[in-house]
């Protein structure tokens, strides 16, 4: 049996959405367990055979420095939940509060694994293809050498390839151009990391990847720096929008296209869901030594609840020992590029 | 009388698609004139009063690295045409070339003005206002500094003032967040520059925007490196592309489908117009000592003649000057930070 435990203080909303979307996942898998943290009044109408309460008198806000995260707050939901993987009560913990705060805290309390420096936020963007294309990092790293974007490329495939079942998940490096001369030096040379990796056999690289090919689905992973990751996210959110507002406005527009937007009513309900960002909420928080999962802060139930499916789908899947194994079989790669960081040469 | 020189040439459908978008512009512009760039042979179709030809024997390629472009083809229609402006015989060039040797070309021939180290350029990305925000830089500075991302504030104000008639636009600096403890360090510095600007009254600063702030409309200009705007823009493409191609496959998924759409026809056709990226289409190359626009390699006739339109306006409203102008008037701080640019201290 597999538990989660359920930060259900987090996110926008908090019990309100957490319950119900915990409620309605136990009542899909009858193999799960969950445990809730929080404050135990907020949680006192909820009882099922399969859920626990661990209680924690804290919240950390959605708007809370990570300071205060760290050392203040230290009976705080989010970071009960997480002391539940390290004290391996949960194989995963899930929140949908503040990032900042759950990054450091995760990596405070359950440490990085040999061979990475930094987690990664790891977001999974709906492709034409039908699927999802697994973009990282997204954690905010900010100022990332070719030696992270090349760890966030071994933990990339294998979070794929533990939640997809693909063997060998295609890996692309975003950049300006296709070539291998496009990009900064730090670009060039994680491109350099990454086809030795390859020609070692230890990722799948298909090269440079542009900003479209996130969405056309040309490749399973593309690694970023976590700047870059967090504007293409935010921009995409910000056109869909846009969009999403531009539609509802000329449907809504007069009487005539009212009825327009009654006869088209199945097949904007089939073109909204096929665009609903919800199905694609819980991103993995990697390179830690214990699962977290991530829910975006405004998810509702629905959203919420596939979080909490993809944390499932990882522990129940192994995907702590996956991406583990993924390392050491990299590291002497890593470790060799770390040394010779500096020196790696770009191929001409 | 405003003149300008067309690379009739460049893009991928070359004088096709410039040729007509050329005859539709003079049929609009009564006051304007047209130098048509080409080999001879492919323009001997057109004729006007307020056209004139002018030979070029070569075309640089889509695919031509920028050295070809600057040492080997010295009689390419990209450079005459460029080669039109600073000759004073037009007062603005426009070509759907290669980016990258408009650039270099634009460099090489015009230089930049004082106080500008790198040319940039501006793109017009339409906001959910009904307008565009320009963003620049999108002209692959991969690596920028504080100074670089000043100097861009300067001239996206002075276009967006020459070209809309809005005194004091306002500038955003693209970052992963609002406070200004976000972002790295060369973008904690720009902030730093950015605010030292908007307190000595040379420009509007709003402060930072994130990805999102694009296509809301938060500011008129959002100022980034090209390696970001780059990005930012592909995968703004890329998801615009996705989204169209799922709104057409659900309504031709059947019979019942295709009668709801022939009845949102009028809508979804006012909504395509909405979101046609062809009517925001020609980028200015800014910094130089002339006008230079890109036009989207893959535009038609409607959108190069976008593109024509805005060179147009550019040029008779003097966007030269205003740009030297702003410069001028901001050379203290552009020189005192250059001096001073590694010491810049970053607010707490």
């Amino acid at each position: 049996m597999t538990t989660l435990a359920v930060d259900c203080m987090g996110g926008d909303h908090g019990p309100r959405v957490t319950l119900a979307a915990c409620r309605s996942f136990l009542d899909r898998e009858p193999e799960a367990r969950l445990i809730l943290v929080g404050v135990p009044d907020a949680l006192k109408g909820f009882s099922h055979p399969r859920a626990t309460v661990v209680p924690a008198t804290e919240v950390v806000a959605m708007d809370d420095p990570v300071e205060v995260a760290l050392r203040r707050k230290k009976d705080s939901s989010m970071r009960v939940a997480i002391q539940q993987v390290k004290d391996g009560a949960a194989q995963a913990a899930v929140s949908a509060g503040n990032t900042g705060a759950l990054m450091a805290l995760a990596r405070y309390l359950l440490k990085t694994v040999d061979g990475i420096d930094r987690p990664a936020i790891a977001y999974p963007m709906p492709n034409a293809r039908g699927g999802a294309t697994t973009v990282l990092d997204l954690g905010a790293n900010v100022d990332c050498t070719e030696q992270h974007l090349l760890q966030f490329a071994v933990m990339g495939s294998a979070l794929v390839s533990a939640l997809k079942g693909v063997e060998s998940p295609t890996v692309g490096l975003l950049n300006i151009g296709e070539e291998v001369i496009k990009g900064s030096e730090v670009i060039k040379k994680a491109g350099e990391l990454l086809r030795s990796a390859a020609a070692a056999g230890d990722l799948n690289f298909h090269g440079n990847v542009e900003g479209n090919d996130i969405f056309k689905g040309t490749t399973d992973i593309v690694v970023c720096d976590g700047f870059v990751g967090n504007i293409a996210l935010k921009t995409s959110e910000g056109l869909a929008s846009m969009i999403g507002g531009f539609l509802k406005e000329e449907f809504s527009r007069s009487i005539f296209t009212r009825l327009a937007a009654l006869a088209a009513y199945p097949v904007l309900s089939a073109f909204r869901r096929r665009v609903d960002h919800r199905r694609y909420n819980g991103a993995a928080l990697l390179g830690l030594r214990g699962l977290v999962f991530k829910s975006h802060g405004s998810a509702d139930a629905f959203a919420f609840e596939q979080a909490l499916a993809r944390a499932y789908d990882a522990a129940r899947n192994n995907l702590l020992d996956r991406v583990q194994a993924r390392i050491a079989h990299a590291r002497p790669l890593l470790e060799s590029g770390a040394d010779t960081g500096g020196a790696v040469a770009v191929a001409p």
